[in-house]
């Protein structure tokens, strides 16, 4: 393979560090990315990319736990004031974000790489880098705290330099950016719309370090992380007067304890780790009136799918009879689901070896699994089901806080490095 | 109202004491009083009355909660060895117990007088009064905690007395030596089986007192006590290896402990005082096994029947969610039932009007509740539903310890007094 | 007496409603009552009353739950925006809403009169009367739904009456416009900062009927109400990743949702009635983050201060447990507290001969206990605690829905019956 | 190594069959091993073993869990009139069961080879092979269910081959039979007495299969099993009437409920598997008394020793929190512990290539963990902390049922395998 355009890739160095940062000034949470997808949707169409948008990208009746109309209708309103075109706007409305860019050079493989550009509702921390550089986060309580940032920044870099080689693709190249991937929202709906089926090939990958991590290598693990299913409860009861009829209420709180109690204490499961959390808890009207209604989000996580549906089976079963329980009842709505999937363990050992043959270093970390969910899983698992590989793998840099804490930040070296990996791959994959 | 059969029972005072004592010493809980009930057939036979036993007192369709086969063969054994008549024994097969004996005096109303006769499962305390005279319980495990041997004692001393003065009464006379008061089965199972049926007078009493008591009065209150419902819960999961396969089993103790906190949780009712309690738990085969089985014995308690009624419902209701919850069953017996019903006004006043005449004391406090549960209620339920009286009142001795407790024990004094309130009221209702 | 006053405040019906009217559009939940206050202090004024407000009413020290900075300062605007004169907003400065109004009048006893001025937090139903008639609440959110628009109305006509018959009057009369009546707050700051200190007799009134109840008759009960114990409790725990390490975190919603249960199964009193209640919860920040706040608030009661106690000593030590169960900790703060106190038996009696020789219609209920708190019972105590006397009677009215509901309205016409209860009172104990 | 012994294990395997079955006929639970103990030193003197017994095996301060005296009593009875040996039985007085054979062969490594003995508290299926050839458990409610009869008389059979080829040991063997391995009391019991200090190699076995898995092979795994810790908990509050002064009451059953729900709802652990079981749970003297005890069997686990350590903390935390809660006392005794320890990596090898070399098939599966607990873990980690080694390996089976259930038992062919594999191995270490 030509070295050439790795070479090319580490000019482009300071545009990657300066596009990483205009997106991190701008963040947007799962389903409101209007300015992220506009940016992109732009950059691809400059570059020659065939675009898709809107519901093109996620069918309506494919998409779980989109926001209300007043959190899009203000979402969408910040983007236009940050500087989102229009006319990309108009495509998303609804909140259907995410764009798909099409490199088609004939025949060969359909190769899908992926790169997940929502943020997270957290408020960046003081004393963060952003604030010394100029590119702390403009939208208050949202932040790029677990380094998608970056992810868009690769995605972008990639499309340029795939530009660059063209004349040695054969094959299709999806460039997938994909909303909503915390919460595990966005892959299951960009899969269940079609855009998988007949890829042979998908890869995708993280950022990931501490402190002290060399930054410049490639990490390739198992793939595996924990199979999740994200749901709200919403218990209803009955108000009563707490001091004069207590007994005429249907107590909406006693039962969401109940609940609460029975989740966390569902029993382990003998053979695969498993994970429960009540993150939020909203309810009642007032000290004096029995509680008519509370509102819980909830997640449960499972090594294996097998797992993760005992789980999830179970917490249903334990939310509907705390309800039966006190006389209430619960809506239970899913908002979000990963299945648990490993790499190809021969794309994995294929990409390692052409990534040392061009001078990255890879860590085999093989059998390691990933004690966090990540939607990519639902891609990989609808192209294996068709026969064909997936590769997830790591980006090393060296980072200043964990993943999704409000002091997170990136070594921004590494963003050449994520470049070359999924240029090199493509170049590989489809010669 | 002729004083002398007051003097005659004055001077059965000592015959009274001996008789108590001789019931203290061998004390039988509910369902397996044989030698009592056989001691009583006996006196009453002597005195000339038509004596009803077995399945003549209680229809065996109308029994809750009898206990086991070998409970009963080891109770009827214990009574032979005390001294029970064989035959009488014989006609009690099946822990068919109590005694009804009947006076028929020609025409006028049908009055009842009701005695209950059983003990509880309570080790007497050392140093009771009983060690020093000679009358401790000899049924380890089985005292007369709560008075019902003195309230036979006055039974078989009215029994004796109306006789001596059966020539001034018109009507009939049913005395009802009750078993299973504790627990709140035999009046329902008496009633059940006819017995209150064209009764036109219900009365019945309870020793009460403190050790500062002056013995020898009568008080009237409101007859009112709790409604109750007892009942046993059965917890059936599936066992399985805690360490291996916990997810293969269901657990019964989680249910059981959702369950406990649910039931003492049940709002309480804003116009009736309520009361809960789980008394009994008993589960599991083995530490590291998932439990499979647990047994709960509870009873809910309402002033009101409307109050008794919400709890059981909502009771039954948590057993059966909280059972779903983990994927067990539940079986709910009912083991008990009492009402809560008042005594008739006028009767209260009409019976306090005669004992004053005659020298009796009466404490009148037609406005107090009793907060413990009463099984007579049945009785006065279903006479009062014919349109008849009752009444339930207290016959005051100084006692040593409250109610169920291992040191309690009265003035024998009182016995008289008992059957003095009781003949006198006789002889009133069927002058 | 002289039925001449009567016939005037009869007259004076008309103005009566249109005050109530007033009041009743621009509703004000607890320490925010800041237009009501200015308009009472401006009646009061005019007619001639010594008049007190803001910190003269209610020390600083004495004040419980006060709102936060930004809710005091948005409900002043408001209330200057609906009319409030400025100088008296300016004496209410930090949420000191209340008014005392005294008229002095020579050598005699001091009554005490006690009108409640607060709001709820709770939405007008659509379709009541105040649509039609012009007098819907303007406050979104907040509404007269418990009467005291009604008692402020009441108030402000005994004060006109006051002044009419001033020279049969013989002692000093307070007229105490008590602010936050909900939540068992403003009492207790009132008797704190002194004011009944001295007082001989103290007597307050609420509206009271159903749809079917005759306006125009007074019902005087026991006067006991439910004592209460309000509190906020807030669990603080240790956030971590739901996924990743759990076991790092100290999860506050658990320790609230132990709380929850073991509050309400708090075991029942055996001689006095209680309640409890946790009307709202709030907590955690996200799905899968270890929830490390939850806010919770509660009450109980209790039909003695003794009942009382024992459920907020109890329910203390179960907060307390359950967040070191959980190894997080809680901060308890008391939001409001009523005792229970039972009217003085000799002037309920002497007022309701007062009130029958008037052509009033008294209902004598002297046993009837009501099963909801009133922090009245803070002022009658202190007052008893001096040998004073103390009454708490009920207007009745036809009222279209029971108390707090959104639909609650009642018959205007009983507005000038309690004006007459009032002033014949005050014209007996002062004669 | 010489195959001339294998022979002659051959030979013997009728012998090893008609041992285990004479084992199989008197199970005995664990620290009541008496008949067993007998039998073991019997035969081991008899081979001209050096034999330590009682208290020389098991300090009495090392020992966790004994049973009470009058279980002991009866179990010694028991064992005397199943055949026991006087004199044997003198010296295991207090319940010290377990017998230690030792083989002095001059200079070289000392090598101790454990054999658990103890029995389960299980009632043997009817229809199980032993009905038809006769050898089915004489003592009803215990049964050899989980392999220790075949362990034995592996350790017998072991003991005479090492006689047989004692000429080729340079070194010392000790022959450990652990008593109490269920419940994890044993092994801790028998380090802590010092008899694996200075030891060098520690190996044990198991028996493990399913129905289908082919007899005569071994499986080496990792070693490692789950750390776990065993609790009794008996909670202690008051006693009162659950109608007429619950509030007197401690009631310890709420406690109970309440730390059950917290115990099975500790925080899963991020990066270990844990299990948390209440077994068995007791309390409660009668329906209408408030609960003032309850005892409960309860244990922990944990992959690794500090998940375990954070297991047992947090369950020992909520035990205490929930009495508190509800005013009780807790009382925790540690009941059993077992650690988690890998085998020595090298001679797992070393050994699985003399079998390999003698014939014996070994399945290596260094990666496995067992997902049960195993106190020969003590054993292992004090030899390993040593510096020595360790092997624990599986001796593959034909069994009719999983391990622990009533229908349990193995195909008997296997005993030579595992006298082969024990005989081989100690001749290779002490060559």
């Amino acid at each position: 393979m030509n070295q050439s355009i790795f070479t090319a890739i580490d000019q482009k160095a300071p545009e990657l560090t300066a596009l990483r940062r205009d997106f991190h000034r701008y963040p947007e949470t799962r389903w409101t990315e209007f300015r992220t997808s506009a940016r992109i949707a732009e950059i691809l169409t400059r570059l020659g990319y065939e675009v898709l948008m809107g519901q093109q990208v996620c069918k309506p009746e494919c998409r779980m736990a989109a926001p209300e109309a007043d959190v899009l209708e203000a979402a969408r309103n910040r983007a236009m004031a940050q500087g989102a075109d229009p006319v990309f706007l108009e495509s998303m409305k609804g909140g259907f974000t995410g764009v798909i860019g099409i490199l088609r050079r004939g025949e060969g493989p359909t190769v899908a790489l992926r790169f997940d550009i929502d943020a997270l509702p957290l408020t960046e921390a003081t004393g963060h880098r952003s604030d010394r550089e100029g590119y702390r986060s403009r939208n208050e309580g949202c932040m790029h705290g677990c380094g998608h940032d970056g992810h868009i920044a690769i995605g972008l870099g990639t499309a340029w330099a795939l530009m660059q080689v063209r004349e040695q693709l054969h094959g299709t190249v999806k460039l997938i950016f994909q909303p909503a991937e915390e919460g595990a929202q966005g892959a299951r709906a960009v899969v269940d719309s079609g855009h998988l089926d007949g890829v042979e090939y998908v890869l995708g990958a993280h950022m990931m370090g501490g402190p002290e991590t060399a930054t410049g290598q490639i990490r390739i693990q198992s793939g595996k992380t924990l199979a999740t299913s994200k749901f709200d409860a919403v218990f209803h009861g009955t108000p009563s007067h707490a001091g004069q009829a207590p007994e005429q209420g249907n107590n909406a709180l006693l039962a969401a304890a109940a609940a609460i109690q029975g989740l966390y204490a569902i029993p382990r499961h003998g053979t695969a780790g498993t994970q429960i959390n009540v993150g939020t808890i909203r309810g009642g009207s007032g000290r004096n009136v029995v509680c008519s209604e509370v509102r819980l989000e909830a997640e449960v996580r499972g090594e294996t799918d097998a797992a993760n549906t005992y789980m999830k089976q179970y917490a249903f079963r334990i939310l509907r009879s705390a309800a039966e329980m006190h006389g209430c009842t619960v809506d239970i709505t899913l908002a979000g689901e990963a299945v648990s999937v490993e790499n190809t363990p021969a794309l994995s050992e294929q990409l390692a070896r052409v990534w040392e043959s061009m001078g990255l270093p890879v860590q085999r970390r093989f059998d390691e699994l990933w004690t966090a969910s990540e939607d990519f899983a639902c891609m990989a698992q609808r192209v294996q089901q068709q026969g064909g590989q997936s590769c997830y793998f790591r980006v090393l840099s060296a980072c200043t806080a964990g993943l999704h804490q409000a002091g997170f930040d990136f070594d921004e070296s590494a963003l050449p490095t994520g470049v070359k990996a999924f240029v090199s791959a493509a170049l590989e994959l489809m010669k």
